[in-house]
């Protein structure tokens, strides 16, 4: 009936779609229960220009999860954080991290990463931190890049005219059968850029990520990932296929209706023009804001969008 | 592609569905972008016996809307607004809904109401008060008001063993065709009881009776009502159907997923063993939480349920 519970520890803004707002929604339509701790409360994001509002201090924020705990309401089987101001609001949030999973060893816990050096950066995180399960969601898919991969993960060279036009995807399972002798089974896919920046794609994706990782699906299931037979693909793969499909139909969506709006509205980002008229920059954000309501049927499996599926990069260890 | 902005202005809390986490996700789901403003931040309501947080204070409300006002992000076409933390924030909020009002007169504000006596009160309000729109969701069916009644809008007669079986809701209108020479055209239905307390229930159903009042969709729209030609509907009978629908049919699926429990989750109200043992009353209201993201096909109208209509009262001023 409910697809488990996720407790969210995000910011919160009133308008616009960033941390919470951009996540809970399409986790709600994908059928969860979510527990929402807001760590701030602000106007809009800081791309504004102009924003405000206030901090959850950490006493806060242990009050709370001290109250849900004395209520037994703190067993949420999945855990999603985003941003989180201060250092003490941090110990606090990673007090109540390590409290549910020593209750819940199975615990899904999601937490943005960024890296620039790719297999020394996912062997640290898969032996020295034991994270079974990394995603790094986007990297310019410049030509060392482009090189380095497989002919058939390579977007169509038809369409390769700038090294900043694909952005690619990995996905690395350290606990899968699919990995063979390797340190971890990696599957990966390029998306083509959409241009503009558009706030809050990231805290969606993770979102999505969380949303469809689901160990229980498969038969061959193990704690923390599994392969699906007859495919090469794994429990991580599936998921990032699908939050990678779903993060760029929203994407395009929103790109096309910043497109259509009144010339105004989409003025191109120039920081002297900007400081002097902010509200240029505020109606440039504006027009920018995800449409995940519009798009909900993205979302929710119901509407026809292209495919983004991962694929296995055998070779990525022993190239 | 929208349909719409509404401003929610209501309390949060973390675990649970009331105010907001009531509102919000219904909202989305029917179409609009909801701005989020939150009054407090609580770990769950009060129904649980032991609650916390933090209450906004007025100078951050202010903070918020001063700077969403700056950023023009202040352009809601609705306002819903719940409960609110102490006369400073009331303060706050009343001279927004005064600002927003001011620069949008179609402005459509909801916001709570309760009454003892039926038509003075609702003399008061249009008259008095130039309240357009009054809507009283459930007032017990006794037995004078049930002998009050047109036969043909009261419950059948096997279903009527006592008087505190049903609820009556009623729809009032004063700027509608329909009401003639009276002073509103008045809709009514009873909804059968369901036994229990839920909480939430009441912010979900202003909700929703926000989200289906839609006097653009009439060709003889006025400002705040109109009548669909053909039928004996008003733009507010309309929405107050859908909403009672909408809300009973989630009452009923959050009725009976409390009554599948185990029995240790379903003990009764009992105020001596409640203060004496707090997990018991934790327990039933954790039960009694309302199943909206489970429910969420009956919000858009993608579900078999049972649509509960208003009937016009024709003679209830003139008896």
């Amino acid at each position: 009936m409910s697809k488990g519970r996720i407790l969210s520890i995000q910011s919160h803004v009133a308008f616009g779609y960033v941390g919470g707002k951009a996540a809970i929604f399409p986790l709600q339509c994908l059928g969860y229960d979510v527990d929402v701790v807001n760590t701030v409360n602000f106007s809009n994001h800081s791309g504004y220009g102009r924003f405000g509002g206030s901090r959850a201090s950490a006493a806060e924020l242990s009050q709370i999860f001290g109250i849900m705990e004395q209520n037994v309401l703190l067993h949420p089987e999945r855990l999603l954080t985003g941003y989180i101001p201060g250092g003490e609001a941090l110990s606090a949030i990673t007090e109540i991290a390590r409290k549910l999973r020593n209750g819940n060893p199975q615990l899904v816990y999601l937490l943005d990463l960024d890296v620039s050096s790719l297999q020394r950066a996912l062997k640290t995180l898969h032996e020295e931190y034991h994270v079974p399960n990394v995603v790094i969601s986007s990297i310019p898919l410049r030509k060392w890049l482009l090189e380095s991969l497989p002919p058939h993960l390579q977007p169509p060279t038809g369409y390769r005219d700038s090294d900043t036009d694909f952005l690619l995807c990995i996905a690395s399972s350290s606990d899968s059968p699919l990995k063979g002798d390797s340190l971890s089974a990696v599957h990966t896919r390029y998306i083509p850029c959409i241009p503009g920046y558009f706030s809050g794609v990231g805290d969606l994706f993770s979102a999505l990520v969380l949303a469809h990782y689901e160990p229980s699906k498969s038969p061959t299931a193990s704690v923390n990932g599994s392969i699906h037979p007859g495919t090469e693909e794994t429990t991580l793969s599936r998921a990032v296929s699908q939050a990678l499909t779903k993060t760029h139909a929203i994407l395009s969506l929103t790109h096309r209706y910043a497109a259509a709006l009144p010339e105004e509205d989409r003025q191109p980002t120039d920081e002297e023009l900007d400081v002097k008229e902010p509200e240029r920059l505020v109606r440039r954000m504006k027009g920018r804001e995800l449409k995940l309501v519009q798009g909900q049927d993205i979302i929710r499996n119901e509407a026809a969008v292209d495919h983004k599926n991962m694929d296995w990069w055998v070779k990525f260890w022993k190239p």
